[in-house]
């Protein structure tokens, strides 16, 4: 009987859960249903690059992976086959290579786990150049519409909970402003729930451009408490309402900033307007790392042992998803551009303002 | 205009979390609208004892309470007004003088924190002695069927995930068994879910009476891999299936088993049949001390105000829950019995099973 | 030039830190010194077994090791290849046919990483049968006299560290006493460490036989301060002193007790004494797990590095040491039964006494 | 008979620890030897301000101290009475005005937990205003001549190791130099430390001034061996040697930078010189932060505890210290200016070296 053949790769920025993926799906597809798992290194630049970069994946290569971080298999924003970037700069199209090459590897369809950017380019892979593609999903920011989370995201959200634990004590035996940058260009998932978790003062995210003024009498109110430090969560897409006069500008709401940058300028809002000692903290890629907690790695094996089983039910152009406890899937088709914002005036931030958190709008 | 004073237990074992949706009620009863805040000690025995043991909570008394384990209002289990326990034994019913007592408090109502029993004291009270309750459900086991989880089960599920952690790098450096019991009398989720986490072996849970010679072949299946070492969960109430011989007798299904016996008892099976050396590990404690992953602050958090809405709105006589990232209520009239059990036909378990997990039947 | 050839093995309970010792060695004799590691698995046995089982260590295959627990080389306490047991149980001497093997692989000599039993081992098989060894000191009790600290201990630490903050939150929440029993058969190091860092109320250990009613004296004089829990640490080899009345016997001082055994039979002789719920908590197996904590990673990487040196220097029969932040080394011919005890009347336990911790004795 | 009176403060950085110290100072001041003792809120100025800020200590307001990170008494920099900065910028000398308040309150000595500043301050306070003092060191760089260690340290070392195993995991899937910046602007133990126990590829301290190129070769002598991702641990007080070109000017040596400014000079330095993709993480507070690891606890209650002994012996005027495991006490007329700097030709960074690690000089 003929041997199944089966392509893996993982694009986009990491986050805790990729290796448990890799693993569920070779645990299940290799070890089970006896397929042969191939993996390409760095996304789809494992298939285009001369040598090729291709693992044989096995239960005996899969080994330990389940709590590590990052991925064995490498992963970057830069591997667009579609618009490939050549060391001098032009672009071309490489897809019509690619399935080429992926046909001549003798591998049926792939497995792809990656953000929105990688998932379209394997939808755009199976629509255009006829490979078959399976589609999970991955977003350490848990902004998609279409699943109730994806891995990653409660990683994410612990490593900043402890981090605002520890600027907690830190900043009660001072007197000071704490603020923590978190991820969330778009949307303020992570800042929103560690700043629930860990008892935060403020938060400040995309979705509620902020008047620097309220973080101001938030502060204020708590000195009259005797409560002389503040601790405040910005993701890292927070900025101020239009309007708002910045050093030097006035704010025309939200633009493109460094890391660290929302943060920053936050403390450059709060001391314009009162005395104030102001420290920043930037997690940056601290919540990328480290093992994934619990939550993701059941996440994460279940979504790879679904992948598989869509493949085994030939169900290609599927994306899995966590609904309500139920994992199915969508089709990738639909998927696109499908971003899940909060909701200024939803429960979530309802009850973090329930136990006094200041949005500052 | 009168001041509304409402009073707060904790019933029943304690969860992580717990401090947590004290401190909500306070911060959002006491600190936003202005009501006076009343915990009784050790669920209904503050109110009961002579003198009473109550405490004022104020947001000031409710600082750094959000990550510590424990309850500061103490808990336990022998609290029934209903069927009190004098010293020398004796039951008798205290309820309509628990009731008189809170009105003379000034007490208009009870937000009851607390598993199956206390609710249902809790609504005996109400329906009863017309002492208006509101109820926050708890159960580090996570067996409740209208609500999607509740506070402290992930908490646990991280204790019993970072123990199989550990367990499997000393068990890959020698050549052995090591059984992990874990909580769940009755369900088996703390088990299934650390286990797929930890990448167990094998689970054993009281949904699945377990084939002893099942888990045997799982260990000589792994030993012809050169795998020399298996890792197995254990759920406080798992059992071998009936007829199973067990040592000196024959199993006879579901019995009542002392702390560590599950596990011991499967170690015996399993040593009666081949050669093995085998360490049993018990969590017990282990796993309802700690403070709370981020999962379970948020959700304390959200429940704890989402009671003090309920109470504000007078809707008393509902518990609140989550369902499907929302939180509304059920009627207490209407939870009880209500217990969700691991489905062995269920997608959780098959993908466990996917990932090569054998659950012995 | 000829290559040198070094052999590496790991003996008795494994230790958190083996493989960063594993590292080391690899790091600096391979990768630095240009030799040939090769690591014999579950200690001598890998030479001694048919086919041998033994692996060439290169630094590619060391990578992540640092942070693992437990030992890539596998560890056993069944290798004593002077007393080789067969499977009929009988035992024979095959030091010499051992010697043969580790010359024949072109074997220069070995590191022998492992506690006091396997250190006497390789020291008989470099005087009595020629081949030169070099020592790594391994316990996890830290109770060797010629040096300051042992790797893995500090590790034994916070495990049971962590154990006690998470049994004092549940402690709190109910009226119980929490006995938690630590590794230390023969010394109290880590219960003297882990109580004090940890906050416990009373500690046994074996330097100290404990009367009892000292600490029933503990726990009375608490419940007066209306602390209703207590918190006590337990070595395994803790007992209670000669004439203690025990259940249906009198204690005879000191003896071999099973695993729980030490804090079990403390709980029975203060439940016999009054009326008390007692909770036990057996740590086991999960103080050996896991990764090393930074102390135990620094130490462990700064013994294989002077492992290699002293090889280096053809300084075979010395074993590595720390003192007073110097990693030096002794003779191997020294070091036997040099075990290093807890003072009862030194700095430490007075420490303990200050903060109030009752020690029975 | 008269009761002792004492007071206790906490001046400078915080430091994991500090409240293990004043829980053990109270625990066996207050609670073993009866006196009465008093703690001034951030540092000296308790005393100054109007109205005065003490607390009294007691065992009851200690419990739950000893794992928490912080101090309750508060901290700051900005209190010498010797020179008081007054709102309008003046200094004056409030010395003897602290001296008679101190008296005043019936306060018969301090015990000054605090760095080198604070205890100049506080031997100057004996000397010149005869308030008797005792000293208990405190700087979480670890870079004091007479004692072994300071608390605190080991705790920050194990937040910049999980930081850096964190980064190792995200920098294996992309391809990448990760610099992170930790404390140590003088002394570069810290980074040192975790450098090891992390598993950095280089280690840039203020002891050993780099050349940048000696790091570039460390990167690219890794990606000829395919390791792609380089991780580096920068001391804040690191610099690049003299005569090296800088971005716009040459280096001139040691100079103040801003936090993150050495890691970001270092990153600047490669991006000139390789094709290399650099990310920067700034611990900043999180190092402060947090609860204190297992063996600053035990230190801390042990310099609690001693202090305490001190004063009960009238041994005023000293400073306790940890020497080879022995707790006892310096002169604090001896102690000042005497800074523990790292090696260069020590044993710590050859056992670093002896690794692969790259220190640039």
């Amino acid at each position: 009987m003929h041997t199944r053949r089966i392509g893996i790769l993982t694009g986009g920025g990491d986050a805790p859960g990729l290796n448990a993926v890799i693993r569920a799906v070779v645990k299940h597809g290799a070890g089970q249903k006896g397929w042969e798992v191939v993996g390409s290194e760095d996304a789809f630049n494992g298939f285009l690059d001369d040598p090729p970069r291709l693992l044989n994946l096995t239960p005996r290569t899969c080994r330990g992976l389940l709590h590590r971080g990052g991925t064995i298999l490498g992963t970057t924003n830069k591997s667009d086959p579609f618009a490939w970037r050549d060391p001098d700069g032009a672009a071309r199209d490489r897809s019509a290579e690619l399935a080429e090459r992926i046909r001549a590897e003798g591998i049926e369809g792939l497995i792809v786990v990656g953000g929105d950017g990688t998932q379209r380019i394997g939808w755009r892979l199976m629509r255009e150049r006829g490979v078959p593609v399976v589609g999970v999903p991955k977003t350490i920011d848990n902004d998609l519409a279409y699943t109730d989370y994806t891995f990653g995201f409660w990683s994410a959200v612990e490593v900043a909970t402890e981090a605002l634990d520890r600027l907690h004590t830190t900043a009660e035996a001072h007197d000071r402003v704490m603020l923590l940058e978190v991820m969330g260009r778009d949307a303020g998932w992570i800042a929103l729930h560690a700043g629930i978790a860990g008892g935060a003062d403020c938060i400040a995210i995309p979705e509620i451009p902020y008047d620097p003024d309220r973080f101001v009498d938030k502060i204020l109110e708590r000195r009259r408490r005797n409560r002389l430090f503040t601790v405040m969560v910005v993701a890292e897409g927070a900025y101020p309402r239009e309007g708002t006069p910045e050093p030097g500008r006035v704010a025309h709401g939200r633009g493109h900033i460094a890391a660290g940058g929302a943060a920053r300028l936050l403390a450059r809002l709060l001391a314009e307007r009162i005395d104030v000692e102001t420290r920043v903290t930037v997690l940056g890629h601290l919540q990328r790392g480290g093992g994934p907690v619990p939550f993701d790695r059941v996440l994460a094996t279940r979504f790879g042992v679904a992948a598989v089983d869509l493949v085994d039910r030939d169900r290609w152009g599927e994306l899995v998803r966590l609904d309500h406890h139920r994992i199915d899937s969508v089709p990738l088709a639909e998927v696109a551009e499908a971003q899940h914002f909060v909701d200024p005036d939803g429960q979530l931030v309802a009850a973090a303002r329930g136990v006094g958190i200041e949005f500052g709008g």
